[in-house]
């Protein structure tokens, strides 16, 4: 079959990969409808992580259940399914309390790879939910976006406990930044504050439910929100890049006793802890259980009640997925899907 | 008046400094009933915190009022009132949150010095909590560990969420480890698993309410908690120490979508930020909003149905001050009592 393959840093080749196929009976294998590179795909691009071998590329998806394992009970060939990044069998105490990400037989599904033709999906049942209906292409970009960077962004709004009344700072305009902007104001925040500098993606803020626009960074960002808090600070801040900066921001943008939801996946970053004491924020984040949330988002995509499939403002077949990459890296594009 | 002043690391004295007396017209002074030593008092005691001149101590109290600044409503001369450690408005929008701990007016009380006969008390009416009654001298014990170690412990409890159903872990065997047994089993925690390698700490542990004690530190620790939890860890972990051995324990400790609540005053902790992602834990901290707890613990102490003043395992006059701090540092005593 086609699929993505990273062999080094900028260096990504659609070739042939062996088929996916059945490996546990807990298994299914979908139709991949459509797929989409991740900001966290950038990393090893970037060579911040290193890679040890040529590496098949992608962990987002949607599409349509071809077989399954003799152990799967509840999806049927033929579902238009999504899934999220991680492969969880929603059982144990783990996924049971919502933290499905964090399964104690969580499987990577960046270690199986989906920006391919067909995908392996361990643990189909705990995993996959079904769509119900018929999606519109605006749909299915929806609930693709849904597998992660949707249910990331949502994640971290609820991390950071945005809800009625409060006062929402977003770090990181990527498309995890974007949507928790989106799932802030859905979850009722009054105002919802984007931190960012490129007048597109402010544009797409503000369409998102952005009520304020920072484009200041560091200490000046923070004392940017202070002065739009009455100096006290975010209820709620959600960061979405993973550097140091931007924990540093987050962190110093939030009032005593608000809430920090982290969802960029930490690189280099170090807190220290008389600081983060000192801030008696509250601090929650890591790889967002999507799982959690995506029957909700379903729904909410499905009534075409939200929208997310618009952060994907460049769309490539499969064959010229080395370009999407390019165009994220260089920040021509913010979220790029990948058509089978 | 006498009080405890520290003139360096081991030099603690009783000797006669310039009487309190109202400063700013929200003050009032009182006459100090009992005070105590803190663990935080250790850290300069041990030189591990610098001090820059002779300092007065103390920062728990409980007294009489005696006499009260002009724009004082509330509280009245002759009340017998507890206060926390740091003096509050309780009328800012953080203090209204429950975060009094950081009011935007906040005056630490460790800069006013407690361990004396008289203390002057900043913001009088956001800050001091009038008792009802005449405490008897086992509730005046209760009252002045409401006054930090019980409020602290408290709010520890609460951060890390402990609950009804929830077992919960307490890393650090001090008064305040101590007494957020005591606050997670009045919460209605199932299981709490005191940290101690003490057996007179761990009797102490058991009687406010410890279902089971761990000797075991770091690497061992953390896999003995999560032998007792079915190999996930604690839903809530209580660090009250502050040192990066404690806080690494804490967070190691608690399982994925738990909660870690930190109240040891961070001592070189450095957190690395991808441990902290992945560990997909709550983290909440900082200096304990005792003022908020303050009015239900005063109510539970007077009715008897807590306590926490056998915390107390020393008792001397404010002229031994001395000999309690040197208990407390040789740890022959866990929480020492000042009488006036």
């Amino acid at each position: 079959m086609r699929a993505v393959v990273m062999h080094g840093p900028g260096d990504v080749r659609t070739e042939e990969i062996p088929d996916a196929r059945i490996v546990e009976p807990t298994d299914a294998v979908i139709r991949v409808g459509a797929a989409c590179i991740c900001g966290s795909d950038l990393w090893p691009y970037r060579g911040i992580e290193s890679l040890r071998r040529p590496t098949p590329m992608g962990h987002e998806y949607v599409g349509v259940v071809e077989q399954i394992g003799d152990h799967v009970r509840d999806i049927r060939v033929g579902d238009f399914v999504v899934g999220s990044f991680v492969a969880s069998d929603n059982t144990c105490d783990i996924c049971r309390a919502g933290y499905q990400s964090r399964c104690v037989r969580q499987v990577m599904m960046g270690s199986v790879g989906t920006q391919a033709e067909w995908a392996r999906i361990p643990l189909a049942d705990g995993t996959l939910v079904t769509v119900p209906g018929s999606p519109t292409p605006a749909q299915t970009a929806s609930l693709l976006a849904a597998s992660d960077v949707l249910g990331t962004g949502w994640f971290a709004a609820v991390a950071a406990e945005a809800g009625p009344g409060k006062t929402v700072a977003v770090v990181g305009d990527g498309a995890v930044g974007l949507l928790a902007i989106l799932a802030a104001r859905r979850l009722g925040a009054e105002r919802v504050i984007a931190m960012s500098r490129h007048p597109d993606r402010q544009a797409l803020a503000r369409s998102f439910g952005a009520t304020d626009v920072v484009e200041d960074r560091g200490e000046d960002g923070v004392a940017a929100i202070k002065e739009l808090t009455g100096g006290y600070g975010a209820h709620s801040t959600v960061e979405a890049v993973g550097t140091q900066e931007a924990m540093t921001q987050a962190i110093g943008a939030t009032r005593a006793g608000g809430h920090v939801g982290f969802v960029g996946v930490s690189h280099g970053v170090e807190l220290d802890g008389l600081n983060l004491f000192l801030s008696s924020v509250h601090l929650h984040g890591g790889p967002a259980p999507v799982r959690r949330f995506l029957p909700d988002l379903i729904e909410l995509i499905m009534k075409d009640e939200i929208d997310p499939g618009r952060v994907f403002d460049l769309t490539l077949p499969l064959e010229q997925a080395a370009d999407g990459y390019r165009a994220m890296d260089e920040r021509c594009a913010t979220k790029v899907l990948l058509t089978l």
